[in-house]
This record gives structure tokens, sequence and C-alpha cells, in this order.
């Protein structure tokens, strides 16, 4: 019987998301009892969500890790023991693992991943940035051939596939980066028709440069002064996806929004949404997303950190936006 | 062939809309050509959205009102002559008339309105403000017994008439107003279960003490604080109808939004309309109203002022809340 390791959140943020917030510790690798199986972890994901995790706010549409236990992540790994009849040796499985080497569970929420999808595809596309990205396009986004989307975040894992799949349904589509690499990246690699980058250019003069006509659908990631300049250029009927704020993760003065004038004068549609609601419809986005892959319409980037204890300066990334791709730590 | 008096639009407000942007001239009456008809009015409306009709913004959903020109109202009367196949002398009829003593059309957008309905009645329930309410609420509100309802603007003639759909729906409503005669008049009479004065009330401590669980749908008419406070208090899969921004139609530095942080976390949606997008559904709007009046769940008061030049003082209430009921003129 061995050991493995896994990291315990054992203090708030305050500002800062770094290795101080965490504790490592060693833990006797467990014998599945009936209806359990035992998984090795191979990839954790990283994702921007956490932070919101992470926080004292217990007003949240999900559980906050609690002080003390291992910090919660989506992975992939191999089962390798087995006391549940639907899980057996050698499968291929994703789910809500941990910041840990070894994951003891029952199968809730657990799902087969087909072998020949390589994990960092499943982590990058099949799994919550690709579910997040196809919810929130179509559930809410209504995009149409023909309109212009901006999306912010837009290198990120979830608006690097919000873009493609909008371009793919024949959508105008600017992202928002922080980066002339990103950008040069959602153009050149991803097929973007234009990138802002938020850091340097005056927003309002390159929206009116690269989106002449209007904005008909803004997907929003990250919050911060690009919300106010992307607003003020909303076509009539335009549709907004409030998809994440992260500039507003960790600030404890979160900036006001834009004045609601325009709602009306535009009759915008404003919604915000999280995949937990739509969880149950996976296997659904899963298939609605995988023809797109298919057909070479959705390539991802996967910025791989390597080793267990990466993971605790790894969240950092995403408020820096040194991240390029999607967040994963290899085990 | 006599004369009648008109009040054109000659300057556009720069904060204040009173008399000093009008002037009243007087006319040749006209005869009405081939499929023409002449109304003589005998109410006008008096509506909050006029004001947004009278900037200089080009902006808006509806065209402004060019200088020199009739002041756009909606307003009732009765048909003094007709060369018009569908209207007779004698109809009773609503429509787009103007600040006029008589008006020549060629029917559009012209209804005609049985003569057993007084045109107080007509003007407060069956035209803009019954509509307004109707296609808000149910169009966008999707409101559902028990839940909570606040609603802005709620003496005034679209707030008063969604709080009584929603109440006679079942939910729980709530209105804000700036007195505690308006406060008095909508628990009174109107029957709605509290009510906050947000020129007195301490408006989150209010907003507790009268929704203690939360705000489920809430139906903007002003904007101003009490958006932020009402905001805060949303619960999850909470909706919000953006109908009037009073606070800002004559604002120049309009005052910011909340941040939009909790229209993730609530999934919040957001929904901003206005009645010409959706006019011509006005019978059915006008169907699915009428059980709700003859049941007696939907009662109105009008604010009558007298004479065609009163209206040019008249909108100047909207922005005191001085007005109490529908505001109208008659002639």
């Amino acid at each position: 019987m061995g050991t493995y390791k896994a990291i315990n959140l054992v203090k708030r943020n305050e500002g800062h998301i770094g290795p101080e917030l965490f504790e490592m510790v060693e833990k006797t690798t467990p014998q599945p009892a009936d209806g359990e199986f035992l998984v090795k972890q191979a990839y954790m994901s990283l994702d921007p969500a956490m932070m919101g995790w992470m926080t004292a706010d217990t007003d949240s549409y999900i559980p906050r890790v609690e002080l003390g236990t291992v910090m919660r992540s989506s992975g992939i790994g191999e089962v390798v023991a087995s006391n549940h009849a639907d899980f057996a040796v050698g499968d291929q499985v994703m789910g809500m693992f941990g910041w840990q080497e070894m994951a003891l569970t029952d199968g809730t929420g657990v799902n087969k991943v087909d072998k020949k999808i390589p994990p960092e595809m499943a982590l990058s596309v099949f799994a919550l940035p690709g579910l997040t990205a196809t919810q929130g396009l179509f559930g809410c986004g209504d995009p149409k051939a023909g309109e212009t989307l901006v999306v912010s975040g837009a290198a990120g894992s979830v608006g690097s596939i919000v873009g493609q799949l909008a371009k793919a349904e024949g959508l105008r589509v600017i992202g928002v980066v922080g980066s002339d690499e990103k950008a040069g990246w959602i153009i050149n690699e991803l097929g973007f028709d234009g990138a802002v980058n938020y850091k340097i250019d005056d927003l309002g003069a390159k929206l009116d440069e690269l989106a002449p006509d209007g904005v008909d659908v803004y997907f929003e990631n990250t919050g911060g002064p690009i919300q106010n300049a992307v607003f003020e250029r909303m076509n009539a009927h335009g549709r907004i996806v409030v998809c994440g704020m992260i500039a507003d993760y960790t600030s404890a003065h979160p900036s006001p929004g834009p004045n609601w004038m325009r709602i009306i004068k535009k009759r915008l549609s404003i919604q915000g949404f999280t995949m937990p609601d739509h969880m149950h419809k996976a296997g659904e986005l899963q298939a609605k997303l995988a023809p797109y892959v298919q057909r070479g319409e959705v390539k991802y980037r996967a910025h791989v950190l390597e080793g267990l204890e990466s993971a605790m300066g790894g969240l950092s990334l995403f408020l820096t936006g040194d991240n390029k791709g999607k967040l994963m730590v290899r085990l």
C-alpha cells in the first residue's frame, strides 16, 4: 500500500493567488470499496472558475472549497483499481478529481473518454472549456451568419473555441487579447478576422476599425475596460453572453458596469450563465461540438505545467494573462 | 374653414424640459382628401418616452422629433370628417395625433376604440402603458406565482399596471415610488405588498425587510440608485426587464450600472425592450390585458392637465415625480 501526494487549500486569497494559499500533503493510497474505483490522474485542468471556488464568498453558484480540503479541479486519468461495475481497470476517465495524484470515486460525475482522444485534447476541447463555449454561444448568443461577434479572453480556453465556432457559423469574429503573440495566434492559426490587444490598443478606435458595422454578439470572459467599449458598440437586438469576469475575480473593488440606457435603446439581451446549470446535457453539447472538431474547425493549444506542485503557482497565470492556451498540469 | 392650435418642438432640451422648448402655432383646419380623415382630439397622452423623442440623440430606436414640427404624442378623439372607407364620422379613435387640437390622418397606426371605454381608461390602460406593461411582464419577465417582483416607477402608468398584473398572477409585489402618497396608493388601492420610497428610505434595508427572500423579477422603469440596490438582491435565474431609465433621460452624465459579476453568479437575464418592436401585436396584448381589467384587477388613475398649452410644462412632472397616475391633457 503506497502513498500519493495531494494539495489542500489552507488560506483564502486576498488579492494574490499563489503557493502561499496551499499545502502539499502525503496520503495513503486507499483500496476501493464496493461501488468505488481508484483513478491515477494523468492531467489536471486549471480553469479560471477555480479562483471563484477559493474565495470566502459563499454567495456563489457552486460551493466553495473548504479550508483544509483538497483543492477542487477536473482532470483526466486511468482507472487503476475498481470495485465498480461500470468502470474497469484501464479505462480513461474524466471527472472532478481534485489536486491529487490519485482519486477515489464512486463514479459520480465521472465520464469515460475514448482512448483515441489524447488527454490534452479531451481537457482542452471536450471538457469544461468546450462545453462552456458551446452552451454559451449557441444557448445564449444565437449567432447568425453575417453578424459580428466580439469575444474577450479570445486566446483563452473558452474564448478560442467560441471564436472558432462562430467563424465556422459564418460570423465576423473579433477577439480581445492581452498580447501581440496571442493576437497573432488567433488570427493566423485560428482564423479570427481581427484582434484587439487591450493592453496597448485604443479600444474604441480599434473596435471601430475592426467592427465598422457594430457588434451583434459579445461573449464576455473578462470584464474590465473592454466591456464598456464593446457595450457602446452593440447593435439593435444584440446579445451579450456573460460567461466570465476574470478582471474582477480577485478585485476588492469591482468596477461598475455600463449605464443601462443602451439596453433599452438597442433592446439588448444580457444573459449570465455557468456550466454547472447545464452539465446534465454534457453529452448533447459534446455531440454538437464533435463535427466542428472533426472538420478541423476547432484547434487548441495546451499550456502544460509539469508536476503536481506546479498547480500552486499556475492559477496566477490567468491573472497576468501569461497562460498560452488551455492551462493544465501533467502529473 | 376654421383654425386650430398646435405645438411645435423648437429647441432641444439641455437638462430641463419645459415650455421654453415649444412654440404654439395656429393652423388652418384642412379638408380630408381621398383616403384621409380628420380627428378632433379629446385627450393627448403624455409619456416618459416622449422625452427620448425630443433629444438630439439620433441613435435611438424611434426617429427623433425634428425641430419646427408638431410634437409627437398619442391621443384619443373623434372622427369629425372622413374620406376614408374604414373610419366614419363619430368613431372614437386612438393614434399618434401629436400635440394639436385637430389631426389629419390616412389611418396609419390609428385604431378604433369602443365608445363604451372612457377615453381616460383607454389612454391609461389599453394604450401604450398597458401594452408596455403586458409585453414587458409576460414577454420578458416570465412571472411565476410565489416569486417576488420589484417594479420601479410603481405609481407610474406602466409600473402600476405591471404590479397589478403580477399580483393577479400570484407574485409578491414591491413597488418603488417617490412619495408616501404614492406608496399609500399602490398599497391601499392597488394591493401591492409593499412600497419603497426611494427619496427617504434606506433602500437596501427596506428591500431586505420587504423582500426577505430576494428578488426574482425586477421591472426597471427609472434607473438611478434603486437599480443597484435591487440588482444586489436578485435571486438565481432572476429576470430584469429594462423598460425605462427616466433618471437618465435628461442627464448629461448618466450614472454607471452595477458590476456584472452577479449576472454570472446568479445567471441573470436582462432584457431591454421598447413597444415599437411589438406594436404589430397590440391587438393580442389588449386581448391578454382585457380579462384582468374585467375582473377589476387593474385599476388606474388619470392625472389630467387642462388645455393644449398645459402639455408644454407637463412633461417635467415625470422628472420631479409630481405626476399622480397616467398623465394626460384634456383638450
